[in-house]
């Protein structure tokens, strides 16, 4: 029998009867199962959209959803081709944080250009018929009518639109639309079409993260985002983090495999956001492409191999222009492709792209810290006349992966929570429904309120004293029940177990020290920041005071923070709107200066004593400490 | 039954027991026959190398060739899967008239520049490998040492070329060799290999004729011609002239297929010169082509139609730089293409670059007149300071198409002739073995010699009263057997008729009557001439003396007259090894008015005069005046 997994679109072939929590592990998909396959803890449940199956029924899944498909994986046999969902990696539906609103808000506050002004022009005008006494050939007739109208000269033109041409030229009585790409003191000639109005063209900006793309599908004469999507990157089945897809690519065919899997996953973005809009995929001409450097690799089909080994070099920094064709990228053929540079091995466009959205180049004065905590965070100090960064391995906990009851901050991710009263919760979910789990900034809520009202210990383990109705106890051990079964949306119990909370010490541990360590390298302390911007994958808020409270952001005044959201897509918006952009974002990547923190003395005794709550020095968190011993 | 022809690379299906001739027609080959499938005339042989099949002996045919496998069309059945070589098409071995050495004769007289400096490098150097403290990226450290080391700074990547970076900068200790390709001021990394010696790399020059292809593999490092290669343009099965191809590709799919048809052929010869020399494919970098306007846009897959339709436009002149993987040239995957520009519809690539190998620029006082006999007859008149070019339809005669005993100038072919007394003949074979047939060179000389000693009168037709005991008549009527078939190569006669006299007096007067109508378009007469160069498909050597004395060349001084064979092929040459030529070659283009001679009012009237022996105004031709009347 064959089943094929979305949205992975993996198939695999089994004997008939194998238990679908057998085929997902063959297929070596991510699943969490806490129980060990006996059909109690229902984390394993799967929608079963097209065959036919047998399946147990369980309490920890409610005969409602039965009904619609859904099953446990441990307890359903394949018996027949299936095609199957993994509900816990369905489509995200993530929104911009921060829209084109931000920019005209911000415009004389960021580092980047808020202009339209793509490097990428389209034009209309009119070829004049040849005669015999003007038979000039179709392509100088066209090359002397763009010299007229928009007085460029160096105009070079691709083969492929030279096939176009003489239909071109002919079709509409001479009236054409034609795209033109600037690279240097060129321009280019990429499509000619018939068409005697003038008519728009459009872009994408894209950031690649390791573990979810985001896509903004944007107008490229008004600059205005038309549709958004994001999803999935496909070769999480590959690996979670960077490292393991990079010990992935290693095998002959895998490199490919995983190139392959991050095109699909950008064209079914691209699909998605082109069906929404009616807008054909071959008016996009341009893509503006963020990511850390790993993921750049992967995207452009490059052996990633030495990110890793020392010392740490890429293929590349600053990427040329690619064509879309090359890459398999579904837009038009001759469409462009623009990589934001990286500053090295593990630190890359995304960072460089994001830095474009805050005004870290506006002062020689001010100092901005900025902080991205992705699955790995990246750190940036300086201000218009240095820049000094550093990266560390967060993990993907804010993102919720990792965590049993974490989510990306998609409908049902619960994004903001407090404890009320004794016993009592408040939150907010995401599109209002039933909650599935929380995101990032939920979790930093929930720890962080746990913490703050002394449910928790400094290592982050229930004080044994402390009681509260919610504070439950099974075969995993200790947690907070964030809601029961019967009012989530799955149907089983959201909570927070001892262990979840380690890893969240883990990886706000690995920020925050590496944050320190940043600093001292630069001869600064905390005081010395006038800004924090902060960027990552927490979801659509973030309870700074919160964040400060768990310690994963250093206690500075409130009002210095600034909240940014998805900033590597932000600045690759910014990239493809102005081609300006592309000269200040290469600036900061040369601008950069990359600490290395393995190599720095200290780095072990920074970190172990950030894996308090606070931090084992409480004095770093003077108004955490008040909080606590008012 | 499936028959396969070769070279043509044509494959039908017939029912068994078909005649071959039938087979040959179905598949629409150009094969002669004057018998009518009598199996008298001996011309339709053909050598099957594959199969059996039932032939029938004849007289036109000696036993030792049916053992060959030779066998007449007309009296052979298939009755298995053949293949079937054509060796009146077989492949050509022309040898180049004019190779290097006369660039180094001549390099302070031709309007190119002989110099090996093409626009495309190979550099061998060694990339510092990277450590802690020198941790810039592979391409970066790269870059630093293309910088030291040839002191050139605009330097843009080829997307491909990244893909191997990582790889080839550490397989040899970072010793690669490098390929570097300009393009206005930038200069593009094409290509990069371990490598720890210096390596040569290799060109293509190329001349793509209507009728034949001719080809030299050439080490860029010294601009040594390696081999070279020619055979006829598979594309001749779908029309014999530019108009009938222009015709054929108007339908679907035909353009594709006249596409591939001239690719194959490039192909293929790249193949035989690679083989040949032991050269990779993937060593060759850059190709330089020439041919007319029409070639060039079938070999770039663009539509021909309007070349054909008034007011005769192209698609373009000049051609950007085109990949060789776009086109599908077997040559490496990222390799560059370079066309000669056209001057219009009828004056094309062939003409400007055969124009760099005459000294037509090197003077502001001599006034140069170039003649190209090929499939098509152009001409240009002019000096450094203007350049009148026309062209006409001058048919493929003296390429050996169209004559019963023509033929291209390949071994075989007799291509020097004389009478001797009456009834003896001498003449020149190239490669010495029994005639096949006659080539250009020959058949101007046959002729020539017919007409100046008296046997032809100034129609062209045998008088009655003047006999020669090779002057016979057969029911094609009467004509010039210049070989027995007891003598001949393939045991046929070789015989020149009235029919093939008046096609060939056809050609001449079409050539003729172009020159003079253009020197009369710029107020010149021929006196004012001070040199002319004759390019074109004549063969090795071409009787001066004898192409005045048929009215085919103007009666100038034989001193003024240089012969330089395929001089599209030499100026292909010259602009793979310098880039300077580029330029001057698009200077040439841009210089030249073409004139439209059918839009001549006088056009009918000079073209009717000069079909005649040597023309109706005797008074034209003074030294053949002279020779018939001492």
């Amino acid at each position: 029998m064959s089943v094929r997994f979305l949205p992975f679109e993996i198939e695999i072939n089994v004997e008939s009867g194998t238990s679908m929590l057998d085929a997902i592990r063959k297929a070596d998909l991510p699943l969490n199962t806490t129980c060990g396959g006996k059909g109690t803890c229902g984390e394993c449940i799967v929608q079963i959209l097209e065959g036919t199956y047998q399946s147990k029924p369980s309490a920890a899944l409610p005969q409602k959803f039965l009904k619609k498909g859904f099953a446990l994986a441990c307890l359903t046999e394949v018996h027949d081709n299936l095609t199957v969902q993994l509900p816990q990696y369905q489509q995200l539906s993530i929104r911009t944080v921060v829209d084109s609103q931000f920019f005209e808000d911000n415009k004389d506050n960021i580092s980047g250009i808020y202009e339209i002004n793509p490097q990428i022009k389209i034009v209309n005008l009119k070829v004049p018929s040849p005669t015999l006494d003007d038979n000039y050939s179709d392509l100088k007739r066209l090359l002397r009518e763009i010299q007229k109208k928009l007085k460029i000269k160096n105009v070079i033109c691709d083969y492929s639109m030279l096939k176009k041409l003489a239909f071109a030229v002919r079709e509409k009585q001479g009236q054409v639309n034609m795209v033109l790409f600037k690279t240097e003191d060129f321009w280019t000639l990429i499509d000619v079409k018939p068409n005697v109005e003038e008519k728009s063209f459009y872009g994408i900006s894209c950031d690649i993260g390791t573990t979810t793309v985001a896509l903004n599908l944007v107008d490229l004469k008004n600059g205005k985002i038309i549709s958004t999507a994001s999803d999935y990157n496909q070769q999480i089945k590959c690996g979670e983090d960077i490292i393991s897809r990079i010990n992935y690519s290693q095998k002959p065919g895998r490199l490919q495999e995983l190139h392959e899997l991050i095109i699909k996953t950008i064209n079914n973005l691209i699909e998605k956001v082109t069906e929404t809009s009616g807008i054909s995929s071959s008016d996009i001409y341009f893509a503006s492409i963020s990511g850390n450097t790993t993921m750049t690799h992967l995207f452009l089909n490059l052996n990633p191999q030495y990110i890793r080994e020392e010392p740490y070099v890429p293929t590349m920094n600053q990427v040329p222009i690619v064509l879309s064709r090359d890459l398999g990228l579904k837009t038009d053929h001759e469409g462009r492709v623009h990589c934001a540079p990286a500053v090295g091995s593990y630190v890359g466009g995304d960072i460089t792209a994001g830095l474009l959205c805050t005004p870290i180049l506006q002062s020689k004065e001010k100092i901005s810290l900025f902080i991205d905590v992705g699955t790995n965070g990246e750190l940036v100090v300086g201000n218009q006349e240095w820049l000094m960064t550093c990266a560390c391995s967060a993990g993907s906990a804010f993102e919720g992966s990792g965590i049993k009851c974490g989510m990306p901050a998609s409908e049902g991710a619960i994004e903001r929570f407090k404890l009320i009263g004794n016993g009592g919760v408040d939150y907010k979910v995401i599109s209002g429904s039933k909650p599935k789990g929380l995101c990032g900034s939920g979790l930093v809520d929930l720890l962080a309120e746990l913490f703050i009202h002394g449910y928790l210990d400094r290592n982050g383990k229930f004080k044994p004293g402390k009681e509260n109705p919610r504070i439950v106890e099974d075969e995993n051990g200790i947690g907070f029940l964030v809601e029961k079964g019967k009012n989530s949306y799955w149907g089983n119990n959201i909570l927070l177990t001892e262990n979840d909370i380690s890893t969240l010490i883990f990886s706000k541990g690995a920020v925050f020290s590496a944050c320190s360590l940043l600093l001292k390298n630069v001869g600064l302390t905390f005081g010395d920041i006038d800004a924090v911007y902060i960027a990552g994958g927490f979801g659509r808020y973030l309870t700074i005071k919160n964040a400060i409270r768990i310690g994963l952001l250093p206690d500075i005044h409130q009002n210095k923070f600034h909240y940014l959201g998805n900033s590597s897509l932000l600045g690759a918006h910014l990239i493809l709107l102005s081609e300006k952009n592309r000269e200040i974002v290469n600036e900061i990547a040369e601008k950069m200066t990359y600490i290395e923190l393995n190599m720095e003395p200290n780095y072990m005794i920074e970190y172990t004593g950030s894996l308090f709550l606070p931090h084992t020095d409480i004095g770093l968190f003077p108004s955490v400490k008040k909080e606590l011993h008012p």
